[in-house]
């Protein structure tokens, strides 16, 4: 409940068009009716343009059908992340309206389209790097923003990402997405003057250290404006950079 | 706020008794009204028998002044921990009532002698632990706990250890400090029921990794009963075991 | 076997009236017979209120039958842990008394219903934690301990930890567990000045690390009273908490 | 080179406009020529409020001292970060117009008072955060922003992190600085929807690996909207907050 | 497109041989249409033998085969490394002309007998490590060089290295593949005055960690001479021998 | 060569005995005949009564069969480790005559009764620590020395440990094989004077990190006279404890 | 107390010729009369040459010339390891009759020279690594055992070390000290078939990670015979060394 | 001595132009009087241009100076790397004749200018890895190889390491140096097929771990032809440039 909302309410209250009881009733089912916290919840929620994502990893499919059921009650847009093919088949069978991303592993639930607005940019140094930058860019998308994918743009060719450069200038947040040695992220950042956040991957053998030695080079760049998350987590830094472009659009 | 108050301020604005804005404020202001963590705070100082611990690392000796000669307006065996002879030093002149215990690095503040309560017990397998266990020992007698050393009974001399068996069994906490292989505690936990609070020290060299090989060494007991603080970190060791005790002694 | 008991039976030795054959044979078979070590084994059973449990992984579904069937003689309420579905039909089969926890992994063999003491609270910050904290809820219950627990409350969503922040003022321990950031923890021991025993969980991948950085955040706790257990170690975090709580109880 | 050049070039040479020779070196020469590079960097340095940053480790006060003046003949502001006293002494030796502040071992060379636009929020977790906070927060003022301070407001004492919750939900980005445990950047993130830079500081000792626990907790946030920069770079944070708020702003 | 095909190509378009449209659409397709990095890229293939080298991990064998597809149409001896079982199925499936070598998990598409020159010698520690050095013999053959194989010649039995004492200097360049304790590469490079290209390998188990063991034990090597590539690489180890041993041969 | 054998040489070539060709091919040929490695490997072979063991892992079962046959047509007692059962399969289709230990995972081929000499003690801490302990054991036996076992003597029950230590004190060398805390080897080290070799096993979790943390346990002996191999390494520690036992017992 | 003994006691108390009292006190002892920790702690010193050896960082001046005082007045050759030159001063100024080795930092206290028994090779791999084997030398022969020194003989210059390869096989114990790639003892241990206790060093640099690398090379040496101590723990291989040494030579 | 050498003093003696004695006398001196392997040391002396160089840290003054006084009486150009001033001095004061270069911490003794052959191109990313560098440029020229500097050509501004394409791409080797991120050396890969020996440095600070982040990223290189040698070693990188280069200018 934002606060033009809770304001009118109260209005109602004193001005005798609400009873006190039944503003009492909407009042308590609301988060924060207890401590007030969940308020801010729901105005993310509302404001972001989605509710919470579900991490699948650790629920059982039934649980994920669950939580679902009732998100998608209040919002459209659901996401359910690292939603593996049984998840997704539970989904299905509960009929619940959504729209499921194998190779991104992720579910749109109660899909809605959206006109995308500002400028996402969401690149991958290499082909295996697509899953994580797929669900970057399909979350990003969820939550109303508008996005580009530049692919296969490692700097083993490094003309292939430069094709891009004025693209990447013109977004208002780029996700950057490598495995391996992890240096596209501060080759972009050395380009171009947006912020960059950095998502390193798994992709790799023997000292890539599932992902570790792609981390700490991103952690490590030379060129300034790069943050970074965690390892293939590709929802996080769609998330950062939707916060980010919503607020250059001036729609929060 | 509980329903009842939620219910009563409803029923306020509905009355005209209140103001719809002021209610807006108040529903806006609530979480921080309502959950009076200074309240918490000070309440926890009373109870625990002591003010906050000043850590005085990072901090400058004029800094540390300020703040012990702050607290000691309000409590008494106030700690500085970590504590280097320059620190002291300051405190000396500017003539703060206080104990300064250098191999503990430790400064009491606003010294007030106690009768200790039930029984801590320290223990430090060997010379070389020596001041991370007695910054335990002193922080619980500053507590007002009832504190016993055993020292130097590492597993090396197995007896030495053994030889307090029945003084391990009465304690209501033990902490036991150890360095390079972090062995004493498993064992102590092996032979009295009664919970052992570990702490790891940066005694060793090499494969010590500064205290790693004892911490993990702590962490994968074989014996039940042992938990475990960070390396070299006797105030915080000392600081749970005094909850375990006066818990047991019911002073609190 | 207590001072009290041996100077009984040597003074029924000496009185003739336990025949000095008898006497060997009860010295002997008792586990101290040669050193005296094992009596604090056996009273620590009793006390406790349960045998020594069992590590299930590592041991044939066959030894841990077995092994149970020999403690079952003498306890109730034997514990064996990590079992997983093939162990716990192997006990089903041999037709042992007992119940099968599968989601906190864990066989209570010899189940015997008590009612609890004193108060053990468990929280768990995320669903993915639920099986830890479900291990370490079941096995306080069946040392004898009253047990309540707070799911969900991880540090992204504050108001639920704070909802139950009288709860944790009024347990004798805390076990606390917290997978990914681990952060919740510290904000208990912020919160509340009774001892938390934290346990990290292997929930999250990448950067997790399995669980180590969870582990590392909870080691680093700013707030005192927090110590730590192995990664996924609700028993052993529940053993120490029922320790405190029944001595704080006075039934030990 | 775009393909209407292209043809234009090669209509050229068919038509004897342009010698093949000159064509062959134009072509061979055009990745250079087109990309231009420098302009990109001078572009950044104006767009983005200053120069390019100088990183005095490694560096001889001389160096230092040479740099700055030829960068002060063409901006102001100049950064140099993590710059001793010997090199400050130097500069100011060399009579360069500059402020020190040695808190944060920044010196703002040609400095130039502005008008601060937007908003970027620096919350410090501890006392002992307050060097990489400040470093932030200069930063940040020299480029141009809007700042504000939120000071010693970590997880341990979680109220005076909430007093602030207003401020940080009106922030276009927040750096969020803290050491030992890392936890509040993600408290913050799930108070306030705005992008959270997250700085592990190297505050700590023992299992704090010099800032590895806190950079983890941070990379681990159960909260979305984190992003995290290298240990200690208080710098880097602030040059992406700035390079979102003065977006937000609509500046750039 | 080398600098002479270019250079008369443009004479061509010069003396009106050629019409400028053709010479685009010639110039278009070319890599480096837009930049020109590309060519740089068409040159290596040409010179060092073969087109890049496709990694299959993360692909599907699909499109594995359509890459091979594509490259075959230019290329010969077009490498696929870490191939598994299906990805070879799938490529004889589509009946591209091929040979798979299943040890090495490598195919060599269009596979394309050459004369090797110049010396690579692949020498492997233990039977263990063959296939990497299998991948290195290969690779290095398929990209034209003559390839000398010693195996089985571990510091354990050192004598079976020395008895090779001759062919290693006569080498233009060493591949030495060794796992556990990595300690060939040194003894080789202590031996013959030739550059020893490192690959250490996962072999090995405990405090091997996955190859990192012998990773940093060649990155410490007391002889000079040596240089070292990620664990289990044995294409890229093989990749650079060939750049040596062809610059020595003079055919680049 | 040896002085006397140059200067009879060179004599020679003076004397016109041998030709200075032939003296040239002698001298550079040296270090090879000399050397005479493979005679070392013989002896070494014969003296500790078997061959060089066979490590499975990384061979297929045909290549063991190969391997196997070819050793026990010169030696009894030959041992292959780490043999799955596909690999004992293999062997027992192959007729060779052998016996197969599952627990132990070792084959010993041509298998011959002896009778021990001296005496090897090998102790394990836990049950789960059984495999390694009886590779260990039985590997022991196979290179003919006496052999006796101590199992379940943790330090979780020290008594039990206690209750073998005038065998340990017998021992020329003591295998004490420990997972989880490691701490065992530790302990027994300090209640005899006897070489300890401590062989650190994978089994805890978590932060047992699959064994390194008893291995640096062990490392850190804070007691004299334990050295170590690497983690699960029964073989290598049995190969040592034989070396010193028959040594001492002066068969060698 | 073995089972006789207790029998004995028990049939004096039914007779009266033990009054009960007397067993209750003799029983209650017993884990010190029958453990005899302190005894065999005195004979491991009477048999092993010396007594315990005194580490002396983490101990004051002051404390080491007493703790020596204490044990040269029952003991020749007393050991004082990593004794910096104001210990050495301490001790000479307190006219204790010693020996300093500073390139050892050793201090002999009440030196008695001793013919050395049997055989104990110290072998060094560089220069840089001399101090710890010179401790290992040194603590050798003050344990009474005949040592030949063998350095400089790293892997990059095999030869020097297989001019020794008689003296080795001679040795009935080879410590084996070596830094950067720690090859050395793999080497050794390949040439002669004699236990090797290898000692890496911290010397290098780098990714030598202050010794770690040569650790892990030595514990995943591939040729077996080779145990393994803590990096540049001279002492405690010297100590092994000795008892595999002075077992073989049957002086115990 | 060569085996030209060899032969002709062997037809001496067979022609009585030599006594044998005095034969006996020379090849005595040889380091391979005994064994042979010294022959290999003393002929890559010759043909790399220069003696084994000395490393420095761990020796002391004198010890270098009596090294290279030692080594100069038969190489010119001898280095000794790592030197500090101290060291310097010692050698002035010794007055061997010699050039000390600071800043790159290398001494050449006996110094003698040369002719460099072919081609090694040094690149180092930023300035602080000029130490690197600079050591690496200066042991490749006393080693007699021609040398080209790039420097201040990491990501962060990709048009300074364009600009130098063309040179990298004549260079028969490319030493390359970089800090931080590590990128660089991926990039010159990407651009030019010239083998690439990555040099890691330690400058960074935090997650870069003293420049294990740079070597991670390097060893994780996406382009081929990238080795890598230890953190710092930028005289090891030179060696290996050293023996391709003067391979490929044919004077070895």
């Amino acid at each position: 409940m934002d606060p033009d909302r809770l304001q009118a309410l109260l209005d109602d209250v004193a001005g005798g068009r609400v009873p006190a009881a039944e503003a009492f009733a909407r009042l308590r089912r609301l988060p924060y009716d207890d401590l007030g916290f969940a308020k801010v919840d729901r105005h993310r929620a509302l404001r972001a343009g989605g509710a919470e994502a579900v991490f699948c990893p650790g629920k059982t499919p039934d649980q994920v059908v669950a939580i679902l059921r009732s998100l998608i009650a209040e919002h459209a847009n659901v996401l359910a992340t690292r939603a593996d093919a049984a998840t997704a088949a539970a989904v299905a069978a509960a009929q619940l309206p959504h729209v499921y991303h194998p190779l991104a592993r992720l579910i749109v639930a109660r899909p809605e389209a959206r006109d995308g607005i500002g400028l996402v940019v969401v690149a991958a140094a290499g082909t295996a790097d697509l899953p994580v930058a797929e669900e970057a860019a399909l979350v990003a998308e969820a939550l109303g923003n508008r996005v580009e994918r530049v692919t296969d743009c490692g700097v083993a060719g490094l003309h292939r990402l430069l094709a891009h450069r004025e693209l990447l200038a013109e977004a208002n947040a780029i996700v950057a997405v490598a495995g391996m040695d992890g240096a596209m992220p501060s080759v972009v950042a050395g380009l171009v003057d947006r912020p960059v956040i950095a998502v390193p991957t798994s992709v790799g053998y023997g000292a890539s250290l599932s992902g570790l030695a792609a981390l700490l080079t991103m952690l490590n760049s030379c060129a300034p404006g790069v943050s970074v998350v965690n390892i293939d987590n590709g929802y996080g830094a769609a998330h950062q950079a939707s916060q980010i472009n919503q607020l250059v659009a001036k729609i929060r």
